[in-house]
Order: C-alpha cells, then sequence, then structure tokens
C-alpha cells in the first residue's frame, strides 16, 4: 500500500490530504502537523477578533477527529525534523510523547507554511508582544484582550494584517496607532490606493504613521512602550506584522531547490527538484501568469490550489496549477482594497513600459442613496494598451478587481476591458462601472503614452 | 454648419448628442425630445419611489439648461411625426406652441427607446393603473401614493421591473401581489433563480402568482380590482409591467431596415440601412458576441454605449460597438440576481448541445458572520466545456457575474474560468469563489455530458 505523507495540516496540507485520499483511495494518507489545530481559516482572525462572544475555534473547519473520519491519518503535534528524499524517509519527532522516529513515504507534499518575520529588536518577546498566524497565536491575543483589558495598542507594520487588526482593535474599544517604516500604508498598493487606506484609517480613529522605525519594546508601568525613531508609544498590546517568510529550512536541508524568491521552486504539478516530493502554499512558488515569472504571493486561496494539484499528483495524476495573476484584497472599514496583475513600480523593475492611469468614480447610479467613490489605478503597456494590473479601493472593489484578473488571464488590452458588457443597476452600478471608467482612462494614458499623475511612494 | 439631430433625449440620446457636441465642436447639435425631462436614470425609479422624501427629478443629471449650457439645441415636447432619409429631412411637431415644421440634418440618430406594451385587456386605462417607464410614469405613480394612500398593490408581471416595483412598495407599507402569466418569476431566468427570487420576494411578503392570466381590471369600491382566470384581486395600486417594444413606428415608416427581433438593424458603427442615419439605444439591436447574432435587450448601459458610438459617427468619427454578452441584473430585497450569456433553453434554440450546471455556494469564509449562500447555474458546451452563459442569485451576484462576462469575451471554457485568480478575503469571499464552484461543476457537466438536475419552467 503506498504510503503519501503531507507535511502541514492547513491550507495546503489539508488540500492536498483531501485530494489524495479522493484519488488513491488504496493509499495510506499521512498528515504531520507541528500544532494542535488543522484546518481552519487564518485569513479570519482579525475578524473572529472583533467579537467577543465568538470563540476562535469558529474558524476551524475541521476537527481533527473529522480528518481521522475521512480516512486521513492525522497526527497533530508531530514535527518533522529531516527529510531524507534519496531514501524516502523522514524524522518525525511526537512532540508530546516526546519520541522521534522514521516514517517512510512513497510520496511527500510539503505544506509548511510560512512564519511571521520576527525583527531583531530588543523587547520582542515580552508578555503582551504578538504576531498573528496561527490559531493559536490568534487564541493568545484573544485573551490577552480579554484578561488585561488593554486600552491602547500598537500595530508594527501597515500591510494586509496590519490594517485588518487595527480594525479590529478599534472595534474591540483600543485606541490604535499603525507604525509602518514605509513612506505609505499597505506597501506594494499604488500610492493613490494606500492614501485612500490611511483616511479610512484615520477617519475611523487609527493614528497611521509611516516612515517610523521601531528601535525595541519595553515594560512601561503595568504595560509595554513601542520606542521608534520619532516616538515613543505606550500600549497593553502590541501586534507585530511585518511579513512571513516562506518555511523552507526543512526542504533547503534536504538539499531540494529554492526559487529566486527564497520560496520553494516548482513545476506547474507543484513538483520539486526531489522526486517524488511536492510543495504547495505559503512555503511554494508560483508563476505569475502577467511577467511569466516565479512569484511568492503566500495568501490562502492560491494554497488550497495548489494542495489539491500537488496531492492529485502524489497521487498519481497529472494535474497542472494555471498559475497566478496576483490578485490580492481585504477589507478596512467600510471599503474594500484589492489589486490584481503588476503594480507600476513592479512593472518598471520587469523592464515593462507602462502607464498607470488614475480615476475615480461613484460605485452605484446617480440618485442612488449611499456608495462611494472608488479610486483605481490601471496599469497598462504603452502603446499597446495591454492591461498589466489594477487596483481599487471602495466599494465591491475585490468583485470589481475579480474582472482585471479575469482580463489579465485573457491577456486583454485595457480597450477589451472598456467594451465589456458589465453588469448595471442603480444598487449596486452606474451606467458606466469604475471598472470600464478605469480601462477608459487607461486606454487614453497608454495611446497618449503621458506619464502618469500617480505620485511615487516616498519610501 | 452641419447639423446633426438627435430624436430622443434620455440615455442612448443624450450620450449621442454629448459626443457628437465633443467630437465635431462647429456642428449644430438638434436635440427633440417628446417628453419634458432629459438625461434621467429611469433604472432608479423604483429606488426613488421607496422614499417619500425624495423627488423624482433627483434622477435627472442634467437639467435641460445645463444641456443646453453645453453647446446643444436641446428642443422638449417636440416630436418628430415624420422620417424622409432621401430628402434628409424630418417633419416636427412642437406640442407646446402646437406647430409643425420640417427640419433639415445632414446627420440624423435615432433614439427613440421603447415602450411598454399595453395588453388590450378592459380597463387598462383606469386611473389607479400604472406602467413605468418615463420620468413622468414614475411622478404620477409616487403621487398616486402619496395621494390615494393605497394599502393594497397588484403588480402585473414578474420582470425584473415587477420585482423591483413590488420591493419598493412593500417599503412604502403596501401589501403586494404580483401575477406572472408565465410559469416563473423573472421569465428568462433559469428556473432554479427564478425560485431563489421568489423565495426572497415571499419571504418579504409579497404574494407571487405564476401561471395567472389577467382578464381585467375594474373599479371595486373606491378602488380597483385585478380580475384573473384565477382570483380577483382588489387594489389601491395596478402597477402593469409585462416588458416592451422598441418605437420603431418612425424608422419603419421611413423605409428603415428592422432586424428580425422586431428593432432597428444596424452595424457595428450603429448605422442603419438609411445613409446618414443611426439608432442606439433601447430601439435598436446589439450584436450578441455568444451567439453572434443580432439581439435586442434594451438596457440603459448598452444604451448609453450605443448612444456614444451612433454620436461619434454621426460626427464623422468611425468607432464601433464591440456588442453585448447578455449581462443583466438587478436587486431584490437582500439579493443580487444576475445573469449574462445564454440562457440553457435559449442554447438549445440556438442549436448549442449545452449543460446547465447547479451549483449553491456560501458567499463568504466560513466562521464569518452574515452572508448568503448563492445559487449560481452555469451553461456550457457538452465536451469542450466553452461557456456559454451564467446566472447567479445571492450576495455580490452581479459584479460576480461580470467575471463570467469578462470570461464570455474572451471566449474562455468553464476549466479556464475555475483557474481563474480571483479576490479572497473573508468579508466578502471563501477561499473558493462561488464562481469558481460553479465553474468547477459545470466542468464535470460538461465532461461527463450528462443532462441537468435544473427543472424546466413550467410555462
Amino acid at each position: 500500500m503506498p504510503r503519501i505523507v503531507v507535511i502541514g495540516g492547513v491550507a495546503a496540507g489539508m488540500s492536498a490530504a483531501s485530494q489524495a485520499r479522493r484519488r488513491q483511495p488504496e493509499a495510506e494518507v499521512v498528515v504531520l502537523e507541528r500544532g494542535r489545530h488543522v484546518s481552519y481559516g487564518a485569513c479570519g482572525m482579525p475578524y473572529n477578533l472583533e467579537d467577543p462572544a465568538r470563540s476562535m475555534e469558529d474558524l476551524v473547519v475541521l476537527t481533527p477527529e473529522k480528518v481521522r473520519e475521512r480516512g486521513i491519518d492525522l497526527r497533530t503535534r508531530h514535527e518533522v525534523l529531516a527529510l531524507d528524499p534519496a531514501a524516502r524517509t523522514l524524522t518525525v519527532r511526537d512532540l508530546d510523547a516526546d519520541r522521534t522516529g522514521t516514517l517512510a513515504y512513497d510520496a511527500l507534499v510539503i505544506a509548511t507554511g510560512a512564519s511571521p518575520v520576527r525583527p531583531p529588536i530588543a523587547g520582542i518577546d515580552l508578555p503582551g508582544v504578538f504576531f498573528l498566524r496561527e490559531l493559536r497565536d490568534g487564541q493568545a491575543l484573544k485573551r490577552h484582550l480579554a484578561e488585561a483589558r488593554p486600552e491602547r495598542a500598537v500595530v508594527v507594520g501597515a500591510g494586509y494584517i496590519g490594517v485588518e487588526m487595527a480594525e479590529a482593535l478599534v472595534k474591540r474599544g483600543l485606541g490604535v496607532t499603525v507604525v509602518e517604516k514605509l513612506g505609505q500604508a499597505v506597501p506594494g498598493f499604488e500610492p493613490a490606493i494606500a492614501e485612500a487606506v490611511r483616511e479610512e484609517l484615520e477617519g475611523h480613529g487609527v493614528a497611521v504613521e509611516t516612515g517610523v522605525t521601531v528601535q525595541g519594546i519595553e515594560r512601561a508601568g503595568s504595560g509595554l512602550a513601542v520606542v521608534t525613531d520619532r516616538e515613543r508609544y505606550p500600549a497593553g498590546l502590541v501586534l507585530v506584522s511585518v511579513g512571513v517568510r516562506p518555511n523552507v529550512a526543512l526542504a533547503k536541508a534536504a538539499g531540494i531547490r529554492l526559487g529566486e524568491t527564497g520560496a520553494i521552486a516548482v513545476d506547474p504539478g507543484m513538483r520539486t527538484s526531489a522526486p517524488g516530493v511536492f510543495a504547495a502554499g505559503d512555503c511554494a512558488e508560483a508563476r505569475h501568469l502577467v511577467s511569466g515569472r516565479p512569484v511568492w504571493v503566500p495568501l490562502g486561496t492560491t494554497a488550497n490550489k495548489q494542495g489539491k494539484v500537488a496531492g492529485a499528483n502524489a497521487a498519481g495524476a497529472d494535474e497542472t496549477f494555471a498559475g497566478i495573476v496576483g490578485t490580492a484584497a481585504f477589507k478596512v472599514f467600510d471599503v474594500e482594497v484589492a489589486r490584481t496583475g503588476l503594480g507600476f513600480e513592479e512593472a518598471k523593475r520587469l523592464d515593462r513600459d507602462a502607464v498607470a492611469a488614475l480615476s475615480r468614480h461613484a460605485s452605484r447610479a446617480h440618485g442612488y442613496p449611499g456608495g462611494r467613490t472608488n479610486t483605481t489605478v490601471v496599469v497598462a503597456e504603452r502603446g499597446t494598451g495591454r492591461l498589466l494590473g489594477a487596483q481599487m479601493v471602495g466599494e465591491t472593489a475585490a468583485k470589481r478587481i475579480d474582472v482585471f484578473a479575469t482580463a489579465l488571464h485573457a491577456g486583454m488590452s485595457v480597450e477589451d476591458v472598456e467594451g465589456l458588457d458589465l453588469s448595471y443597476a442603480p444598487p449596486f452600478a452606474p451606467v458606466y462601472d469604475p471598472v470600464l471608467i478605469a480601462a477608459t482612462v487607461a486606454r487614453k494614458e497608454a495611446a497618449a503614452g503621458r506619464a502618469v499623475p500617480v505620485p511615487a511612494a516616498t519610501s
């Protein structure tokens, strides 16, 4: 009986195991998970934290028992210490039993995920300083909110997680300051989009301090203080969210090839450089369909899709993962923020002759109450007008960006986008959807070849 | 100085006039509009009616004065009685001055729109019976609500307008019955979608009676009664919304070619069969990019786009209107309903070997509060899996259908759709968006070639 082993039991790992189970019912499918929880929606933690009444365990989709009922040999609290691709064996530590053994595999899926970057500053390990990655991180943070009842929080890092957590903490009644080293909120987004995010945060009472370097965290009275090159911010809670890194130590030590991004290099079938070894999710690269290059964009949706392909192929199939176009989205208070494709700076780094076109347009019809002014930046190739990317902030921005994502998959020009027959009704769109307006503006910019009124990030 | 004349001053007409003005600043641009209002968002009337405090004139985008300030010679209350394409002249009646004259043109845009179908039943002209098409219809209906304070309404016809008006009238406190001749609500939508619309209506207290033929409307006490082959429904207000017909009498009498649909036949440049005469909007056909055939789908967004092209070309340009994929959307209480492409029956009538795949999926992530179960029907070509159409009801259904619309423009298969990198974050999508799930189900159905568990409409 062949044995398929999966390292990691969250998004990619659980998808891989389920798919392998379905594809090869006679195989033994083993999942090794270092933590206690598997199959949970980590992305939901900021929203769960908002509501003191909800248990963090609500985010668990399948309990370990349910996973086992499905015929998967799930071993939680099992850490893989080493991988020998030649011998096809793993060295596995049972953390509870404090015992180490060897496990052979016929096919292996590495789904070790990513870990938060821990900046090397004093006080990073003090009680009251949190990271948010695994379910237990969320549980610890929620417990701290309930027990220590902090009045002020400092969020270090203004990426997705930082911004989502700023909102969650405001909703829990805390005063929140976000400090960001770079010159804008949500680095990686176009400046005009970042500015709208800042406005939304500030409009809800969040202090956003950009261009600030954190020097350390120290005890202050019964709480903490975040010391920066600008000010000293007292806080009863500090959340550090300055990015994540792929967990590749195991693969690297086993001689498996890493890509230029630092994540595990894979082919479209999620195969690594070692025979019989697949990788999927936040530890692996994906091909960017616009640039044609391998990229590392750790997101739950890609993790699930890659896991499915890795699991199928570990069970003998020959599936492929199409690749990504870099779509990502989050919500901050009353607006959605989303992007797809290449940013303007990214396009320039890839030597694309790009323009970035800024437009602002109502999200609903004239005379229909409510709605927002959506801000859109479209990146297009000068001359040809080929769509390279788009970013939007406002109402229903995520599903509007999906139109651009679809257009990127199809290799459309902004003129093609302009001609799309998109849905219209007063409650959810004006006659010309913000997507169409943005495409029209971009078509003109790309044709004129003018550079753009989007100020560069000041970072 | 060349004279460009536009007949009709609402969506297509106003777009045409504005575009002609912009393209040819030296031309004389004349708009002849039979009514008193121009440039208003007729689609917003049901929502405006909901709110007694709002004036129906809020829907006017540009007042006649503003239009004239823009250098357009707007003549309201002017009706065109005849068109002589050979002489390039119009016979125009000034309704207020009660005077008829002749107006010569160099280029003409016919944007005469559509009119409500008036079924030939007794009592259709009684006070208290309304149609909803022009702004004055909405004004009259709103006045009736305020003055007669009806307690019950009967809506005849369960199309978009009927459904939107049922909601508006419920929100004004009326008891509402919708009677529909065909066997389902929103005829033209897939039965599973129609069923969800019915549930949404009934869940908000609207009685929906399908398969009912209206025989007449009669006076009953101080109000009215709608007499049908099933029951007699008393009502203080009757709204008749059984469809619209293109206003083609003028064009037809002038010998301009009508298409098979009964609307004015046009080429991609919106040219009619008469030299120098263009047509745009609800009186004209459009090419359906999935079937490749001319269709008549009177909608505001198409009207605006066609108007723009007609106006540009009337001013000497050579623009083209790409065509439509049949995208349409509306809201009913807490859900959005949208469609694009071909329906299953429509595909069969066009001799396409189609399957229709039904799926139901959460609109938000596991553990995120709120959201809906979205219902999706995807129509795909058996074997090839080519996407032919999609319909959805639920949360953010309109902008989700836009992904399918974009995929139709690109000629994608359902497998292509399944591989799209769509946005994900707990507040607005599960890891696998309902769009992706629907595409997966459709891919399997199309490959298996099985017929579908979508019951046929009982009409």
